[in-house]
């Protein structure tokens, strides 16, 4: 009385084979040439590719942020995911200025109630008093095992090195791993009130302010505290040569330093912050997007296996907030780049834009596509082999995707709770005809059947095996 | 009717699951929970890993060298593989001289005709004439699609860059890849000379003739070739700090360059070739083994990812031939070290050493061990997934690992047929309970199940992901 | 009626020459060959060397260090620095905490009242409120165009990213050169803490408190900021792989960055640390004396023109001070390696070091002797061609070098102010026979000339060019 | 009844002094601060750079190449040398096919019976049989201390890597210092091949035939065997990236390894090999000129060191040639790339272009300048201090340069014996408005006073310095 898969191609980080699968329950439980169908629902997949959902692990829903919040919440930010075959993400809990980690997690899990698919949480650290020191470790039992700082946000999220250290030992000391936003927050905030101060208010000096030699001096910071404290390193959203640099040095050194970079920087340049009319604000996140040249880089990097992973950084804002019921956007920031909310929906178009130019591109094959947006996630974040592949006792969060499948990405058409698409117009080849979360199918090409309060939190493991 | 592994640990290279695995006839057929016992032989795996087959990619079985042989043909050769875990190894046929590859390739099957386990071939290319640089593509058709070229041993295997450059083209017009042995042999011959001249005719001159720098070298010049060419490249035996620079060069650049490094690279090094008594010897092999430090690149190499495969070069020799009915062996290079038969035996014992030392201390996790030794095997040289996983479709190819078997490597009680272990006295844990090759079990324990002629050879296909 | 050295071997950075100098007043006033003797006085520098003065940029003469005061002033350091070949230095000021710029610098003019060689200052910026920023470019009206910034000594010296940064700009705008020491000074901090809380108090324990990766990462940092902000940049001791990459890294990328090295980190090393008997205190700076390997590294990076000076760091304590008349020294540390005065006596010993093991160890040539010791000193520090080169013009700071003269470096013989020699009993050959500052001589062998209040302050020009 | 230059600014490599010089003879005798005239003949310099004169360390004048020969011999070339402000150059001589160096050697002195300006030789090797070998030494007595060797042209000059060590050892035996083409040659003639069968014989396709991998290659290759051996190298003519990243390796790792780039390299493009009407032919030179990407690699490698010479590789052929009583030129190419002369017309452009975009442009100031274009070329190729400064003993090689002269550069106006200027149209400002050759004057602003047979052969030293 299970789901069988049948004639599809399954599609791992490590294999591309041929057969079927059974899933009973929220778990694939058989996989086997010919399988019988018994009393079971079939699906056919023939001509399909059967992957393991994708996970993204760096997601902003429903987060406030510069007096708006991100437009995207676990109702509709679940939907838009899945629609593009992601089937689990990692949202990131804030402490709250003077509460504890607690506080933030209680906050984040009444957001979560409205799940629709599976999710877990990274910690963000933005106040390091004892107590919270004292409490890092707690986290692990809740099954969070990742710690978030920030080298940027001045005044906000920033920590100084003094608490980058002490945070990485603690970590280091309870089998859990330090995420870095590395840019070095201190000059970035000298070079806003610069480009303020001189009448420079448009999107286009949001990047001037964030130069990716700043990216690489704290990715270099980073990765040198890291490797003194022996403590596992993920560096968040690389985007430039910079910092692609000093995360290589470190890995050849042997040092358990990792890297991701999401989707929006293979695709987009810094000339799209120019764009009139106040477009440009539309492509406004920390760090920048920044050169062709620096793609290219990335490229590289994904293929020498510098950078494990690709997410999206998923933090959606209306570009024309405020009306028609809208909460604000984007508009908070005309007339002053320093306001303008950070982020950008892309939750919804990873895959798609991985596939089609990823591997229709020949970057990368099939199973390296497989490995950085869904494997190396579940590895990396201690859910593997829970999530992440399609292998026996595995929970069944499966995408059936098809290859021929042709669409055209636009505001118009995506689930995503905003006014605008990153990569409006953009042809895309290859999506999800179906996607299952723990053996339930909540997409069946453009049908919604996904219900709110289905998603589970994770519970995740402190192992953090470095790729 | 099937064979049945309960209760164990399956490890793969990208997973560790607990599951049942049926094998039916050759193949794995069903990998499920708990699955039913039915009519089938059942082998408890409880407390144990059970993991694809090593591939050893690297070997020289029955291979005439310098007046002599090796001394593993691929009876004993295969034997002692699966022995020591490993299912499945890619020997080299030599073209002979003025023959065409097809000579060459009659004189291998027909000396496999003897084998005990799977086996495939890579073709040495050492004398390309036209006709022989036609006969390249037919040997796709055969199912092999490596050619091995030697940049050293001048005047024998030696080929010049335009050679090496053709070949490099071919490979790539015809979906194959080029292994490459780099060593500069112009100027290893003067070297060689000169010692010899100097009367300094000690094992040892054998490493300061082959000095690091020249590895790196031809490690450079190959990974520049085969990036102009766009031809999948493989650096065999990579031993040195010089080497690793040139090949994490040319990935950083995205070129298409793999490498692996062999077992002895890591556990011994240039002062065992001072050993006294002419036991020096014992550790001949090119490139030759190198220093601590050395030891300490090549375990970065391998955790960031620059080098993807552990193998052997297992050629081994008698310490003391010529009598007790031996073949000649090490002992023809007395007075003179140009003379004695280079190669080591490791094919046995490479699993033991990397589980013993490589995954218990702590240099890798059990999922890279898989992933070096089988996997990426399997993968870059176009089995996969037939060959190197445990999953549905693919050949019942499986050790089933214990992990607390403790052993004391020697000659006394190798199957290896020298009269040497190059880790004499060494102690490992972790080693075979038991193996199946393609379904069929050949070790039970230290019990040989298996018979000359079962061993098949594998066709490759000209598929050569880069890892 | 002048001095006129005759028969001598001119050296400079860039040539070795056969010519006669005739010295008028304070001035070189002709080079040329066979020069009349008129009425002048006559040096025969027959078969010696005749060179300029060594220039030390990096000394600290009568500086108040934890709770005592380096050990030489400015007449012993002086005098002894010109028995070493050293005519001229350049000792650092410090803002007093809370007072203005100029409060130091008049701290320091009083001190270098009994000046018997030339001196300049650097300033040292240790507490940036507003109006000392503002107060930046008067520095250099007053002939100090060089800043020194801390990026260790937390709570004392340590500046942040956002007053190194600032100070950057502030240099920039106004021609000034920015110094940087570069240890990552909330680590650090915290693992003094560390240590001394574990119990482990010894002098040895002061150089794991400051690794190499801090160094590296603190260097690294320096150098992508002054590249951002255009600003030349002086790294000052530097010691380690670590720190000479992340330089080298900058270097190749064109940024104005540069670097020195001290003597005492090719010629001792963290083994010193442990001597027993409290000795390894002889030895405690800041960052601590490294490796061979190190060593081996900073060699190749003066070969190769990464580092462009050697200098000393001279700041001597005495090793049993609070005795005998003496103020304070080493022993303060006794029980707590944290409170052993950082420095070491070596203005004496330089030049007679660098040229017996690095010229005469085949490590550079007579004239990158000079480079180092004296030319780039001069051109990076805004004094050249004045100081720095013996050629018309310039100042009459000569040292006539006798390549056959030996001495064993005792503390015994020394004239440097302190009970202990760091390179006791250490053989040189090569040490000066007649020292000039300004055209008058100070040294005849081992007889001093000098005066108290001879030496002048040396104002420098805002001219910063990068070598 | 010398010279006496008076008010002048000298410029050495090493510093930039208000002095004057006394010339007497050949040499300078003084140099001193108001010098008296005396009866000297007074040469007023105010307002101008009194530099040492140019040295191009490798030019081909009078060279047979292809059928035809370069069109400046040692009159032409050396009158538009000291045009240019450039008073000596090393020549290369040919060793011929199945004759000896001497041979080459006498042809050489025969054409050098024209010199104006001084001249030097280097040997290039071609037939390295053991007779030849043995001659290398007596090189040495000829005051020829350089070696060059081709990897490229296959056929003609190349040598292979037995030839290539062998010629090292026996250089660095003798004091001698080796220069190497760095092109993999062997590739680069398969690919003429390729691109001419496939009927690609524009001039662009020159630069196809000739990659930038392949120039990295070889410079790898020579870095490596140099280091091995221990012998000096010098990478003539580098262009690129790839070659720029080996010898940087090398460098850091303390090798006696340097290189020099030509003018060209840094402002023309391979772009200009696409100009129509076979006008790219006029770019032709081997190895080709390359991308602007590569441009900044170069001038960031002037800067941080890695390369210590700008030269000019002058080697012109006539355009339009075999008409109005001129020999065969560019056109022999016309239709086949492979036979458009290789070489360039720089040899007068060189200080010009160097200082109006160089010094100009903020790339370098006056005195690397002058270090690129003179001292070091006189320190590397074992001729100074007697050439390559403004020093007392050495030769009175002196240009006086006016920053203010202002001209454009035209094939009309040029003195280079060809129909075209590389540069034509450019407008330069910054010229020698006198220049000496061993105190001779040779120009007068556009006046020639120089002599044929004025020039000398300048025996070189076996001292070969690593900068």
């Amino acid at each position: 009385m299970g789901t069988l898969i049948k004639n599809g191609t399954i599609v791992n980080a490590a294999e591309t084979i041929q057969a079927d699968i059974l899933v009973e329950g929220e778990q694939i439980v058989l996989i086997g040439k010919n399988l019988p169908k018994d009393k079971h629902t079939v699906i056919d997949a023939k001509g399909k590719y059967v992957m393991p959902g994708g996970i993204d692990v760096h997601t902003h829903l429903d987060l406030p942020f510069g007096g708006t919040s991100s437009s995207d919440d676990f109702e509709t930010g679940h939907r838009a995911a899945a629609f593009g075959g992601t089937t689990m993400h990692i949202d990131f809990v804030s402490q709250p200025k003077g509460g504890m980690l607690h506080d933030g997690l209680a906050i984040w899990r009444k957001k979560a109630e409205k799940a629709q698919i599976d999710y877990s949480f990274h910690m963000m650290v933005t106040d390091l008093r004892d107590e919270v020191m004292n409490e890092i470790p707690t986290m692990v039992d809740e099954g969070i095992t990742t710690l978030k700082v920030f080298l940027a946000y001045k005044g906000v999220f920033q920590v100084d090195d003094n608490t980058l250290y002490r945070t990485l030992l603690q970590a280091a000391d309870h089998g859990m791993m330090v995420m870095v936003h590395a840019e070095t927050g201190d000059v970035v905030d000298l070079l806003i009130h610069k480009y303020l101060k001189e009448g420079k208010t448009d999107p286009y000096y949001h990047a001037l302010s964030r130069p990716p030699e700043l990216e690489g001096e704290a990715t270099g910071r980073a990765v040198a505290l890291a490797g003194l404290a022996n403590c596992p390193l993920y560096v968040v959203h690389m985007t430039c040569e910079q910092a692609v640099t000093q995360l290589r040095l470190g890995r050849a050194k042997g040092l358990p330093v990792m890297g991701e970079t999401c989707v929006q920087y293979f695709f987009t340049t810094i000339d799209d912050l120019k764009r009139p009319n106040f477009e440009g604000a539309k492509f406004v996140c920390s760090p920048p997007i920044r050169t062709k040249h620096d793609q290219e880089i990335l490229w590289g990097a994904i293929k020498d296996r510098t950078l494990q992973v690709v997410s999206t950084d998923h933090c959606p804002f209306w570009f024309e907030g405020g009306k028609n019921g809208r909460i604000a956007g984007k508009e908070l920031g005309k007339g002053d780049f320093s306001k303008i909310p950070n982020g950008l929906p892309v939750i919804e178009d990873r895959l798609k834009m991985m596939w089609t130019f990823g591997v229709g591109g020949n970057r990368i094959d099939m199973n390296r596509f497989v490995e950085v947006n869904s494997t190396n996630p579940a590895k990396i974040f201690g859910m593997y082999p829970r999530k992440g592949t399609i292998s026996v006792g595995a929970d069944a969060d499966i995408v059936i995707w098809d290859p021929k499948k042709k669409e055209t990405l636009s505001a118009a058409t995506q689930h995503m709770n905003t006014d605008y698409n990153l990569f409006e117009g953009t042809k895309i080849k290859g999506a999800p005809s179906a996607v299952f979360v723990r053996g339930k199918q909540v997409v069946d090409d453009d049908k919604w059947l996904g219900h709110v309060g289905y998603g589970k939190f994770i519970k995740r493991s402190p192992y953090s095996p470095v790729l």
